[in-house]
């Protein structure tokens, strides 16, 4: 027997209507190429959003079809996602940092028929377009007076589209399960692969990622998610802070300066923020070196990698609070959250930094658990590691065009291709890719936590640990550093030396070695297949 | 083209699964009628749970079969709800202030097959077994040792019946739209009417209750409902609390007692309470009484009625926020919200005391319109009033088992029966019941506010406007007054003089009259319909 409840669907267009009925004013401000400081409210951003979406009606597009985007973080963007959505296309937002064999082969699979190009990226689209002929027309983000010559075919300027279509549009009446977005994660093999977001996972994902225990995001904070609307929908932010009213402070391409970061900050009143250690180490440097403070930021999240405690310590004695997240492309991406009020305040300072390191606590709606080799399901004892698996309502089911080959090895469970252990708190730690996990005579050593540890050493600008074969042992870890601007003198004996009390004595790694610089993946990580081929040769 | 995302339902049994893994430990304390302080943690409460659902296994029930609860807020009634619910049957909770042929009513129209019963009602139960002859069995929530003796048929003591039962069960899976709980609505005329919830509807109303700005409920606290458990499901406590991890205070039958309020509040260190303004008026009165404070109450959320300034006024005196919200059982029941962050410091203290009483912005899910006699919308301008709907996927789109008869008026939106403005911020506010409106020469009157005016003075204890005939102008308002013990002088004219620059003149009541005592419905408002039989032979 069925409630007596009304059959609403869980629609993005809800949040639209929610924030110009009730919030309308709320501002958001840009980066762009064309105006440092872009600034308009809610009401103005999906006014616009709907003459896109008429622009768009007479393009001949077949509901389900997909549209990219190619760009920064900013309003147009931000326009573009909305008006793709709600009108029953699938938005589908391409990471400008993958290298062009990439780029080419997610445009061709995902049938792309019409991208949104911001300026910076428009080399990289003309490079693409002779390979990607079915693409029907290029759109770039931005006016009249910043158009530049190009050799784009059917291509169009942003801003005069726009200038005589209609802002009444009637959103289509959508299934809630029907595709909303998608997102393609280059693993660090093989091509990249289509996560396909509906309408429902990205509302339910978005009213867990407001509530208080995850991010805490109310109508008083100023966001500024410094993760890029191209990278899992920007963690949510572009649909949770206009359902919240929170002015949302979209950075465009200044992500990794931190004197840039840091004049937004103080002169929007940012409260929040989010984004990758290394957005934190640059923000914290130039706050360093210049002397400046961020009075109003109160918190920040971190994810996309384990942060250094040394970054959560600093945000410390800045008065900032700051809190590590963790999620993935396949899980829209919100898994964990570390919510602050989970340190007891019995802990001693150690046991409360490795607390805080920690990925945190399954969301409401996320099941996690951790399985041997063998699919048997292990403890949470915070002692086991295991292959870390997730299940949930917006966690994916397969890839898009790979359904039946990309099923789950486990039915119903994603693999996410972390070990971690979970500790009886609930509190999930990622030890390390399952292909990058070092097997030391049968036992398994962690590569994060002796990175981690590294780290921690004030000479030590980027360290990375790899497993090499060892004729005793199987693998045994090889320690690679990147020394620190003017450290040259730090050598391999007092690296290991440091880490004698912060790792068990057979995690030890058995040799060092320095290099000038790690190889890093499109997406900011260390890229250790790179390195297990630099080093391929290594013997113990 | 539908997304690639898990399906996976939103059903209660998540609450359940949630709380036991992330925060089991967490407190429910009860004050139940054989323990005044029954304390243990949801590890137990869903372990019990698990036990009812083994018992209730043998029952023979089929899924969507009711089965009824009669009782106050605590423990025991936490576990039927979980059990009942998430075995696949339907909570009906009931309102055991309501008059036994309402009653008797209720439970065979629902059909109910067992009822669970709480020791103070008994006697209620004695009298309905034989005017309810489909119910095959009757539990009293009590421990053997409380047991009393009782004619009542097929009867069960709680304690003993879970005593033997595995706590091991295996939850069926449920399709999200099935039925969950069902609570009926009394009107002033006719027959209550049946509200059937669903697990989705729950898990959404759920999810927004907790947002920053609306509930804001996070694992950091102590959670007093002083709504009861047949109320509405408590506004959702029941749910939202183990969801977020907090620690829940169920006063029992303590629900109107400010000496045990106080008690409760201060021994558990509650932080946030919830109730109706008859509730505050009562703790209000003790503390001034006692000279008693509550420091450890950081808000309150008040709802029900409209609630008089002087109650928030006393509010910020002790030092506690507070909150206006709006809901109804057939919206499960929140509608709006009046989030303290929506005050503009610019307003003045009379602007924003006006501000603060409305009932609030819509959350996100709610959709409200206001339409004129013609059914036309109303501008939101803070000025309009017209009838108040709603719709939402929490909202009911018929009744139980009236499913033709009480389809909506208009289709897609619930008619709320109230009258209401809408100001151009989004915050709603109840102007008056659409039964109880008062048409002057053709414009309408709102009894709420006449009556809030007279309420701010300090020797009317009670007030109710009501519509009478009048040859001139149709209907034109009469006060109903019940002074302040000790306040015999009070007269009409004093009173009409202290409303003069407070309401528009034309609204002035043509007439006061004085007495001892208001009606009150079941749920504790002013019986309007009553008043308007006493008073039908009065003229002006």
């Amino acid at each position: 027997m069925n409630g007596l409840m009304m059959d609403q669907p869980l629609l993005v267009k809800s949040i639209v209507e929610h924030a110009q009925l009730i919030h309308p004013d709320v501002e958001v401000v840009s980066v762009t190429a064309d105006n440092p400081r872009h600034r308009y409210t809610y009401r103005e951003a999906f006014r616009r959003s709907r003459q896109l979406a008429n622009v768009m009606a007479g393009w001949g597009l077949q509901q389900g079809d997909r549209v990219a985007t190619l760009g920064w973080s900013d309003h147009r963007h931000l326009e573009a996602y909305y008006a793709i959505c709600t009108s029953g296309y699938v938005c589908h937002t391409i990471n400008p940092r993958l290298f062009l064999p990439q780029l080419e082969f997610i445009i061709n699979h995902a049938e792309d028929q019409w991208v949104f190009v911001d300026r910076d990226f428009l080399p990289l689209a003309e490079a693409l377009a002779p390979l990607c002929p079915e693409v029907r027309g290029w759109v770039v983000m931005t006016s009249a007076d910043f158009m530049p010559e190009t050799s784009l075919p059917d291509v169009y300027c942003y801003e005069p589209l726009l200038a005589d279509a209609s802002d009444s549009f009637r959103y289509p009446q959508l299934d809630e399960n029907s595709a909303c977005s998608l997102c393609y994660t280059s693993g660090t093999t093989g091509n990249p692969k289509g996560v396909l977001y509906s309408h429902r996972s990205t509302i339910l994902h978005t009213l867990v990622s407001m509530l208080p225990n995850v991010m805490n995001l109310g109508g008083h904070e100023v966001v500024l998610p410094i993760v890029p609307m191209f990278h899992v929908n920007a963690w949510g932010f572009p649909y949770s802070s206009p359902l919240a009213g929170a002015k949302l402070v979209l950075p465009g391409s200044k992500m990794g300066d931190g004197r840039e970061l840091t004049g937004l900050i103080n002169s929007e009143g940012v409260t929040l923020s989010a984004g990758v250690p290394t957005v934190w180490l640059a923000l914290q440097a130039h706050l360093r070196a210049s002397g400046e403070s961020v009075p109003s930021l109160k918190r920040i999240l971190t994810g996309g990698s384990a942060p250094p405690l040394a970054i959560l310590e600093e945000f410390d004695r800045l008065g900032v609070e700051s809190q590590v997240a963790w999620g993935m492309t396949e899980m829209s991406p919100l898994g964990t959250a570390n919510a602050p009020t989970l340190l007891s305040p019995e802990q001693t300072t150690e046991a409360a930094s490795k607390t805080r390191l920690k990925a945190g606590r399954q969301v409401f709606g996320v099941e996690l658990k951790i399985t041997g080799d063998d699919g048997e399901e292990l403890p949470w004892d915070g002692e086991a590691f295991g292959n870390l698996k997730a299940r949930g309502p917006w966690v994916c089911s397969s890839y898009f065009r790979l359904e039946e080959s990309s099923a789950h090895a486990e039915p119903g469970w994603l693999d996410t291709g972390d070990i971690a252990t979970i500790d009886p708190d609930g509190l999930m730690a990622i030890t390390d890719r399952s292909k990058d996990v070092i097997k030391s005579g049968g036992e398994w050593i962690s590569s994060i936590d002796v990175e981690n540890a590294v780290l921690s050493h004030p000479k030590v600008a980027e360290a990375a640990v790899i497993g090499r074969p060892h004729p005793r042992w199987g693998e045994r870890p090889l320690l690679i550093v990147v020394r620190d601007r003017g450290a040259e003198e730090l050598g391999a004996d007092e690296v290991l030396d440091f880490l004698r009390d912060k790792v068990a004595k057979w995690w030890l790694p058995d040799a060092v070695e320095f290099v000038d610089e790690l190889p890093h993946t499109a997406t900011g990580k260390i890229h250790k297949v790179g390195l297990r081929e630099t080093f391929a040769e290594f013997e113990f």
